[in-house]
């Protein structure tokens, strides 16, 4: 195989690994949104279509650390590229997360359908929307080797924190003024501490966005041990 | 460079690697029985120190990335000795998140000391050393390739679940008997949210033990696709 013949399919077979991360990243975003769609909606269907949702996501997840893995072993990549695939098996793992987390959130969600409302839900459905965001807009910035973009995704996580610390606050004096709204609303709790967590895997991503693309060439390291 | 002297030079620095990751999760496990035993003995000087002690864990996350990178870029490994090294890379990633937890900890516990104590803590006491526990055992696993000790790990992670629920119907059982009790009693909820995550963690490691032991040699790939 010609040195040019294999660069080209070196370069097929990474962006094959971009478009599934991307898919993976698509499902896990979806399975977010519906998790929350279904405690605004308080639709115990979609609920529990969320909770037997992993399979896909599951799946993708091997498939794509053994992409990974091949394009290490048989391409033997350098620099940018090593990082990008380095970056792809860490990208693999956070998105996977994601996808428990959103199972973590139905799970939440689950139980507080069994309670009344404890209060009008605005600032957990702005907080997914934050996620979800981030969460695409990281991948974005993974696939077009975008530093500005991965540096907005590092900024919305402060409004992300901020609105964490507003729900809690809220919920807080929710559970001190009125005992039966203490359960629910530790599971409120929960869902945002969860939305919070997703937010941070996307930060996650956009830092090896960063790294990826801004680091120091690893091979004059090679150079130098000549 | 003859091809063993690359090879034995190759063993020394993976070595080197492994000595550095123990050093790593040495540091994190340090710290996480530290914010556990401030919470005990309600030190609040442990606290402080805890809270500003994440220079040495954060530079040793840079230096064990950076090694990784030189041994993938310089020594292009195969087989056993790639997954290693992707899985040190995963684990390195692991133990920064454990000692970030650490602090999170310690900062639930700077919240629950402002407050007269809650309960008699036994449960979290014992949650943080299982935690830890786990973490030693996955990184011994690791050096030694140990798919049974691996193994043990993964089994230990649902005592952990476990003692999280009982801890959370003993502390919900709190805030609905006593007002007083609600704002503490969220802090040792927190506090018990992220031991198991130290525990999830110390999982994922194990986890990738086993990829890295057991799974099939990817230079059967290779030959295929020659």
């Amino acid at each position: 195989m010609s040195t040019e013949r294999h660069t080209t399919h070196f370069q097929d077979e990474l962006e094959q690994l971009k478009a599934r991360l991307l898919e993976m990243g698509g499902l896990a975003e979806d399975r977010t949104r519906s998790a929350v769609r279904a405690l605004v909606d308080r639709d115990h269907a979609l609920v529990e279509k969320v909770l037997v949702s992993d399979a896909a996501i599951n799946q993708l997840h091997i498939e794509i650390d053994d992409r990974c893995f091949k394009l290490l072993a048989l391409h033997q990549p350098m620099a940018v590229d090593l990082r990008a695939i380095v970056a792809a098996v860490k990208i693999n793992t956070d998105l996977e997360r994601v996808g428990d987390l959103a199972i973590n959130i139905a799970e939440a969600v689950a139980r507080y359908l069994q309670h009344p409302p404890v209060k009008e839900l605005i600032d957990i459905p702005r907080m997914a929307q934050i996620a979800q965001d981030m969460l695409r807009d990281a991948l974005d910035a993974f696939v077009r080797r975008d530093l500005v973009l991965a540096q907005q995704v590092l900024d919305r996580d402060d409004e992300l924190d901020m609105l964490k610390t507003v729900v809690f606050r809220e919920l807080l004096d929710h559970m001190l003024r009125d005992q039966s709204a203490v359960e629910p609303a530790l599971d409120l709790l929960l869902i945002s501490r969860h939305l919070e967590r997703i937010g941070d895997h996307a930060t996650n991503v956009a830092e090896d966005v960063i790294f990826m693309v801004s680091a120091k060439d690893v091979r004059h390291h090679q150079e130098e041990n000549k």
